[in-house]
């Protein structure tokens, strides 16, 4: 069957247009949220909830096999996403407050991070974090902070 | 007048109410709590919002005169402080999003920290941060971090 | 031909000479040595000079093609390992004085970290820097560092 | 007496050289360089050599009254200061090898820092650092570097 010209052009259209919608959701897939489950490079787990309109989440840092660290318990997080769905790599921040078996010692990390999205379409979480274990005094104050990077991934 | 020892043992112990009470109350008020306006060692404002329950607070950074840093703009914080009222030294966490004069760059601050409280009673939060400025790729990310420490003093 | 028990003997114990020497020197081989060529998990690359008898070495740290950054120059490094051929997973510290295409501004970065050889005999280096931008007065003191890691794995 | 244009001129000039050769004298003593004794702001004392001619320094890392820390003993200290006597803060980098009492343990300390000089003319050293205790196994890596700042002021 023959087709018309404006025929032609209607299904060009409807092709645009459902490239175009396309186009719209899939970088929106790709948006890199901190929501779902990850794996860090030192075997932990972090489960990460469904974001709040303005970015906020909250979840639990689990210890890994990995990690052979009984020590930890599953220990809540709190943070939040900035732009969120507007930028390609946003920006993110969360504190951990670390539950210890057999410790009353407070420790708290903050991690300071963005998200990466590669060609590959695979999110990476790339962290800065500083933790720092209560110091009983001022003069112990100079010690009490550690520093390192963590790199997650998500698990699928 | 001579009072009966009955009549004494009750002043004294009205007296002893009086100093446990005291000492209750003071070493409350002495529980170096972040609420209220602070100064930090490079000249910049930060004022605190009353501690709900859980221990979260809301707040602002503000630019200080002796900053001579016109591009900051009053900045959002939140945060949250550990066994606040419990433990004589504190720790807290918060993460300031700064605004900026001219800049559509995302540029975000984690302090992690703890508050002490001199012989004098006088409150001092020293804290060490992490701030990222966002990388444009995975590329720059290495360098999208500095770090350093504040020393924090009441503004009375 | 028949060998006496003493000539046996000294075979045995000329076999075990060799396995003792073997035992000897292969751990040494796997002393993690910084001496070498290494690349960087940021596509850097970095030669190191044979260690002196106390530790210390000299090198040159280079851009490579995936950094991207013309605008680094061949830079010279200087540091030294502690315990060398003596521990297992010998620590390091060194110091680059970059080199910078068109740019007056000194920046160093102090690299410290440790060498740790893995089940198959590979060497990493795992290392935090602090990386200095000389500023210009105290007041811009608070963002001359910059924090961060890398990995090292050696060129073959 | 009427001086002529000539001796005028004279005299300003000879006032204009000896402020010439003040200002040359002047900040060529206030330079900021490394050598001598410091005291850091948790009461440490550090001894530092005589620069070599291009810059670099040995000297010794004393634990001092206020730090209480019998742990730690005289520890010896190698770095170096860049642009010294050329620019009004030089930068300088030095590690520190702890010599600690009753402990095997390997500890370094790198510092990086600038030497600023008040309008008072006092000197203050301004420097970020990262120790690492030595780590027994790449697992344990990621908890082996603390991070901190100190400031050093001249002991005269």
């Amino acid at each position: 069957m023959l087709r018309s010209p404006a025929a032609m052009g209607s299904g060009a259209f409807a092709l645009a247009l459902a490239l175009a919608l396309a186009a719209c959701v899939t970088p929106a897939e790709r948006k890199c949220l901190l929501s779902g489950s990850w794996r860090s490079d030192t075997g932990c787990r972090m489960v990460v909830s469904v974001l709040s309109k303005d970015g906020r989440f909250s979840g639990s840092y689990l210890p890994g096999p990995a990690t052979g660290n009984s020590e930890i318990l599953t220990s809540p997080l709190e943070g939040s996403q900035q732009d969120a769905r507007l930028v390609p790599h946003p920006t993110f921040s969360f504190i951990v407050h670390w539950q210890l078996r057999d410790s009353d010692t407070t420790r708290t990390t903050a991690f300071l991070g963005q998200c990466y999205t590669g060609t590959n379409g695979e999110e990476t979480l790339h962290a800065l974090w500083l933790l720092r274990e209560a110091a009983d005094s001022p003069t112990e104050d100079w010690k009490a902070t550690r520093v390192g990077t963590s790199i997650f991934t998500r698990i699928k």
